[in-house]
């Protein structure tokens, strides 16, 4: 096991009605805050309404962003940036999901910064620079990305058709609420989209090619069978409590180092893959993820990771056999076929994708260099990948 | 899922070599400090000096307290809060295992405590009178009690031949070292002991009769696969870095909340039934649970909760079959061979108890009803438990 600091400050208030003890753990940070949503569904489903309410009892000053994006943009963290600075307001609160969540971490980084958060921080990564940031807190109505619970901020520049992840320990939420009834009205195609990408959260972190991290893995296995287990049941039965509850603190735990401290290795080069395809497509994570992560196993797939593969067959899927290389497409065939259960596209072209940006995307993936660690990919690999899943 | 505030604050600085931050991580709380420790085995394996170097560096001023027991007196911390209160003391650093970070903890509420911790909160469990507590933090050195990530302490009181745990938050740790290499030196005995200690940990928040709690379930199952499997390595190989590691970590994730937040319920009897037994006979904890355990199991077993057994047979040792009962009775077959490879003795006898105590001892578990929740169990049922362990 590697040497590791686990240090996961963020306070979690699980359940329904949860929502009720917003102002007051609000107030332990601050007085006057910048509340950011997306459009309009936190007001259709009344939770709105609620938060303003909560907040009001306490007293707390509301300065409102609306409008984020669910691809989030880095003119509204300007945006935000600048209200955070010309009201002096003291914490960002995030209501949605985890787009909305990473803008708000953008936004309380650039508040606090004297720079340009996007070049320095999301393009340059130098996080040295990054000394403090107003608090972050979140009230979460999607499972899918784990922001709720860890420091990392995903933002999209439009003009520069660039989509980019960073993460640092000052942006973890110091609270967020997960009531798992606020996910009852998930779409059935959000729904399944948030799985995925939970799925290939963990995905990223258990496929590593070194035989280390025995624990991290069990651990990862059982966040897999959850989530393998609820996703249908959720995605049939939306108002399904336990299966929402399961779905929504699995989402957290799968990234919120748990299962990565400690591990030797990490892979990430489907989300890399993914970015670049939503960056260009503005797609929704989740499908992109889906479709690319089984085309992604079956190029990596070789002598040197395949136990990686069995050990997924055997404790994920109860897969066993003689051979190990049948026992793992099996495990692939499998992942897939989970996929396609919950009406994600199989292929690229389902989602009207063509080979036309596949040079550039493949360019753009590996311009610093070769991806992954179960398979390092090159330029040639990454665009090979994309063709598979035409 | 049950509602649930999850809010884990100890920073785990995880791994070989942490020792050279504690002075580090000690000045941000102190500058000066009570150490608590056991007998003489840190002196012997040079970790007493290393603790100093690091503290002298950030001259932190240290008060020692040395000679904690392994079921640890309330004596000891009657004299370690008066240590406390005499030279201002301001933070209790725990180096050892589980007994003396339960010491320390104890320690720091009664330095800040007006009346008498033991009878008010050990015994009276009025935990609302617990306001505040010095900063406790530890060294670990012997992976068990997973009291290094929690706001939980046994004490005993021989007097009055007691031995009683309370938790309360502000306890937990606000840091903890986990150097698995301080474990090489436990003996096969203590090593053992641990081992046994995690699984029962782990046992007691997993036997619930409700069929909520998939998520947690998994994750259990998980740890335990961990220890199953890690445990006669380090058994036979005590200085194997791995086994060690992921022995610790388990431990810790044992016990920290993970696996019992937003699960219905949780079991507890046979630890009950232990402390029973080691407050009269002053055994090691974790040979007395692993003694009771596969006699409880036997004993709770029935229609209303097979299915958690079965979990249990399929998941952790993958035993399957067609009689949900005969599946049960092989899994708690495997669970003792499995102690009893480790040498943990299989009967009370084996150890040289004898019944003449039974009924006393059962007395004191069911003094305030009913315990356990697989299947309660009255004053008649756990003096049968301990009759069935002779």
């Amino acid at each position: 096991m590697k040497n590791f600091i686990y240090d996961i400050p963020t306070r979690i208030l699980f359940g329904s009605g949860q929502i009720s003890n917003i102002g007051v753990e609000v107030k332990k940070h601050a007085s006057k805050i910048l509340l950011i949503y997306g459009k309009n569904s936190i007001k259709k489903s009344g939770l709105y309404d609620e938060v303003i309410k909560y907040l009001n009892l306490e007293s707390i000053e509301i300065i409102e962003l609306a409008g984020v994006d669910p691809n989030p943009r880095i003119e509204t963290v300007r945006i935000g940036a600048d209200l955070c600075r010309k009201h002096n307001l003291e914490l960002v609160l995030a209501v949605g999901g985890g787009s909305t969540i990473d803008c708000a971490k953008a936004i309380a980084a650039q508040a606090k910064y004297h720079g340009d958060i996007w070049n320095d921080i999301y393009v340059e990564k130098r996080y040295e620079n990054l000394k403090e940031a107003l608090p972050v807190a979140s009230v979460l109505t999607l499972a899918a990305t784990g922001s709720e619970m860890n420091g990392n901020s995903v933002i999209s520049n439009m003009k520069e058709n660039l989509k980019l992840g960073m993460g640092h320990y000052i942006l973890r939420p110091v609270f967020s609420i997960l009531d798992p009834t606020y996910t009852f009205s998930v779409s059935k195609y959000q729904t399944a989209s948030g799985v995925v990408d939970i799925m290939s959260h963990i995905f990223e972190q258990y496929f590593s090619p070194d035989k280390n991290g025995f624990l991290q893995s069990r651990i990862m296995e059982g966040l897999l069978k959850t989530v393998i287990y609820y996703g249908p049941i959720a995605f049939e039965n939306p108002t399904d409590y336990e299966a929402r509850a399961n779905i929504m603190w699995t989402g957290s735990l799968a990234l919120n180092g748990l299962t990565s401290l400690g591990k030797e290795s990490t892979d990430w080069a489907t989300h890399q893959m993914e970015h670049e395809l939503s960056a260009k497509y503005d797609i929704t994570h989740g499908i992109g993820l889906g479709i690319l992560t089984p085309f992604w196993m079956e190029y990596v797939l070789d002598t040197t990771n395949v136990h990686r593969f069995v050990d997924y067959a055997n404790n994920v899927w109860g897969i066993s056999g003689d051979n190990d290389f049948d026992v793992a497409r099996i495990a692939i065939h499998k992942t897939r076929e989970f996929f396609n259960s919950l009406d994600i596209p199989v292929t690229l072209t389902d989602i009207g994708i063509d080979s036309s940006k596949f040079e550039d995307m493949a360019s753009g993936v590996t311009k610093n260099g070769p991806i992954g660690c179960m398979k390092k990919l090159d330029y040639k690999d990454v665009l090979e990948i994309y063709t598979l899943a035409l």
